[in-house]
């Protein structure tokens, strides 16, 4: 073996490893997508063993005192390698950290309870039973906060942030806490004018057609052809909660579904899940399956979804598009299908209290509510007995109404049930990355917005993806962020976009 | 560590690691599954990799000499171990033995050349291209001897004995010949009379309706539900090839397909591959993800689709049942759907030349063939580019007719393009044992076919369930086949059957 062989060999080495661990994982994406697809309910127990194993083989594979030390090794002869094994041996590290820091045996037991307390929620939520689900919360809670401490002191990083850093690297509390700090200060401000304006406006005309499963489902499918996929490498299916499957190369899926009172939901949900998919499509196929191949963090893909989603999906230009279509699928008066009424309808802001089906303003102040509960509870600061009360408080000062139960209120979302902490910023941060990533492509590119009129996404793609996708995890956020926006994440070009569509835009 | 605890180790920590492996088998099946029923195309090379890494593992985990020393230390100590653990031991050490014998690479190379020669296979099938086929055969056929000499000498085993015995343990080329002799020598003569028997039978009267592939789907679901399936447990989607899904304890899954022109294939296929579900439903849950709680190999698993499907399947009775089920689902003249223009029109004999339409009585030929072609083109007795006429000169000594092209002839099967090799016996000796078991559970039970005229399969499966199903793999073949019938397996009941059925049976 000559030495520079000789000397390569760790990372080679450490890089087989978690290539196999990669595949697991997509293995894992894709179990999670027939279990909420396609499995029959008896199949559970059988899939629970399932994604046991390729945790515990995953494990194996790349959380080991030997991994660290082949990390070690490579880390001594970095400068043999090129600079996406470099991106790559520092994924790797970050992989290797996150999973050697805790115990296998807690994260056995966090899945346990996760389990357990999905089953208590499901049956607590439609309740309203906050009761029930308190003892199994702070079960889960004791268990995040000691996780939490073991990958901070692992990570040199205190114990919020070291829950983001395993699905957004790099985010930290330091740049969440005065962008949400400001977005809380003023979309109130904006969601009040908003409201003041949209009174004025005349009712929606009722929409009249046929909104069958079938029709909406023709529709969704033709909307994922008009944003770029194919059915050679994607596909649709029903769930409750809609999703996108990652670490597929070459075959995307999403989910979405269907509600025939308001069609507007399944034309929402499959922009959203089409944008998660469209980022998986596109990283560069060399690194599938090398950490470093992978999508830059969650906040990221949300970027992504809330990008075509919310602000190319609701503009004016693509709303137009859509209004002949909606008709062509749905059939019905044509009067209803007019591109000022389909507009009407898509930017109307909401009074509701779920945060899924929140408007482009209101969305991040359900997300920030939710933060600020999470630090306190981690803390120590807030008590889980005390949540639906803190929950209620705050969401009166930020949205001026409290929910009336606790079904619209603290046990809407799945997320602590299932053990996701630290995972609802991404949320908020993906819609303003969203709107700093659209302002920058339309002032580079002037014919990204007018082609939507025509269901041209390609000027669009064009821009986001060199600069999103096929940058993978090659960089940091920040730097892909500063590389594609010009500047770092803030809450400013978000700002602007809400006043310029929802204040200032005339239409007809 | 208490002694006994300490000798018990060897064996706990080998099942540990064939368990593991056992997951990531039914995950495979799962992956297998996905590819062949939901999975876009361009899923294709990332699919490969996941299985790939799975095989990789699984190879890792349960075919290194150090599995194989752990063995050995836990069979010194299997007197402290009960049956199931024993059988299970039993099964630990034959699936290392083929795991181990063979060098990794070769079977990489195996996967290689059989993934090009099913894409060759696509196209040289529909133009009967047997010389763009025979290249990457003789590959294959090299790497087979190579194979078959490793797993030989590692088990004792005559070559083709030994690639029998990873999906077919116990069953040799002893116990097939007799069987296949006899079969061959007398099932022309039974076919020649029931031929003469059947031109005088008026002709099938056509069957009228909506043979739609919505009609027969939901007859297909419906025929499971009645054969003792459940939404909760089981699923049926459309593939190319009917096949059913092994190893998801509590989730079975199979495929059929449908032609509308011949409404009988979906039947058939349907009943067909329940009776391979069946068998996965019942299989001991305490040994699921144990080599020993697997089923007992091909021959016996072919029993119970075959069992099912034409024993039970195209008796007067269930026929009887069924043709106003079919006139439920599919309308039309009432007058066709009469039981017995329904009989006259699933018993007739066939003039083809494909396998998987087969009748019952031509059935055990078309796998006769394809065995002794199998044995000489292992021994070297056949030479690769000899088999298009071996083949046709076979044929028609067993059937009196010579295909009319290679697509119909021997580039009918996908089975030697992907590497099953040892594998076409258990088509016939399921068909053989199907026979002396429901010939057998009939004597044991006079109320099981009465049961079928009302659709209820209930005697059947009580019968079939404890006798071969929850055996599992805790007994040799021999053994559950003796324990279930009185006797070894032979063609016996499967001659007397077909007599019976298609020379004396009496019918309107």
């Amino acid at each position: 073996m000559s030495p520079s062989t000789q000397q390569a060999d760790p990372y080679a080495r450490a890089a087989a490893k978690f290539s196999l661990a990669c595949k697991l994982a997509s293995i894992e994406s894709l179990l999670s997508w027939d279990a909420q697809t396609n499995m029959p309910k008896g199949g559970a127990w059988a899939r629970g063993e399932q994604v046991g194993a390729l945790a515990e083989i995953a494990s194996d594979l790349t959380g080991t005192k030997e991994i660290g030390d082949l990390l070690d090794e490579a880390q001594a002869y970095a400068n043999l390698l090129d600079a996406s094994e470099r991106a790559n041996l520092d994924e790797m590290r970050r992989l290797w950290v996150h999973r050697a820091a805790v115990p296998k045996e807690l994260l056995v037991e966090r899945a346990r309870v996760s389990q357990a307390l999905q089953a208590t929620w499901l049956d607590a939520k439609p309740n309203s039973d906050f009761a029930s689900f308190a003892p199994g919360f702070k079960k889960m809670m004791a268990i995040h906060k000691e996780v939490a401490a073991a990958k901070g002191a692992a990570l040199g990083l205190a114990p919020y942030d070291a829950m983001m850093d395993e699905q957004d690297p790099g985010l930290t509390t330091a740049l969440i806490d005065p962008i949400f700090d400001d977005l809380a200060a003023e979309l109130p401000g904006i969601m009040a004018a908003v409201r003041a304006r949209q009174a004025c406006w005349r009712a929606v005309i009722p929409f009249s057609g046929d909104f069958s499963v079938g029709r909406q489902t023709a529709l969704s499918e033709r909307l994922a052809v008009i944003v770029g996929h194919s059915p050679d490498n994607s596909r649709i299916d029903v769930a409750p909660h809609p999703f996108s499957m990652p670490h597929s190369p070459g075959d995307v899926r999403f989910t979405t579904r269907y509600d025939v009172d308001k069609f507007r939901y399944s034309v929402t949900a499959t922009l959203h899940e089409a944008g998660h998919s469209m980022y998986e499509l596109n990283l560069p196929r060399a690194l599938a399956f090398a950490p470093a191949g992978f999508a830059r963090g969650a906040s990221a893909h949300e970027s992504q979804s809330l990008m075509l989603e919310m602000m190319a999906g609701r503009s004016k230009e693509f709303l137009e598009f859509l209004a002949p279509l909606l008709h062509e699928y749905f059939g019905g008066d044509k009067a209803c299908w007019t591109a000022a009424n389909v507009l009407n309808y898509f930017r109307r802001v909401d009074d509701d209290y779920i945060r899924v089906e929140a408007d482009e303003i209101s969305y991040p102040l359900h997300v920030i509510l939710r933060y600020r509960l999470e630090r306190a509870l981690l803390s120590g600061d807030l008590a889980v007995d005390d949540v639906p009360g803190a929950w209620n408080e705050m969401f009166r000062k930020l949205f001026g109404r409290t929910p009336p139960n606790h079904a619209k209120g603290c046990l809407q979302d799945i997320h602590w049930a299932a053990a996701l902490f630290g995972y609802f910023p991404n949320y908020a941060l993906g819609e303003a990355l969203a709107a700093q990533l659209f302002e920058r492509a339309k002032a580079d590119d002037a014919a990204i917005v007018p082609a939507l009129r025509k269901g041209d996404f390609k000027p669009y793609f064009s821009w986001v993806r060199p600069r999103i996708h096929e940058q993978a995890s090659l960089k940091s956020f920040d730097d892909i962020v500063a590389g594609a926006s010009g500047s770092k994440l803030s809450g400013a070009a978000l700002k602007r976009h809400l006043r310029a569509r929802y204040l200032d835009e005339e239409f007809d």
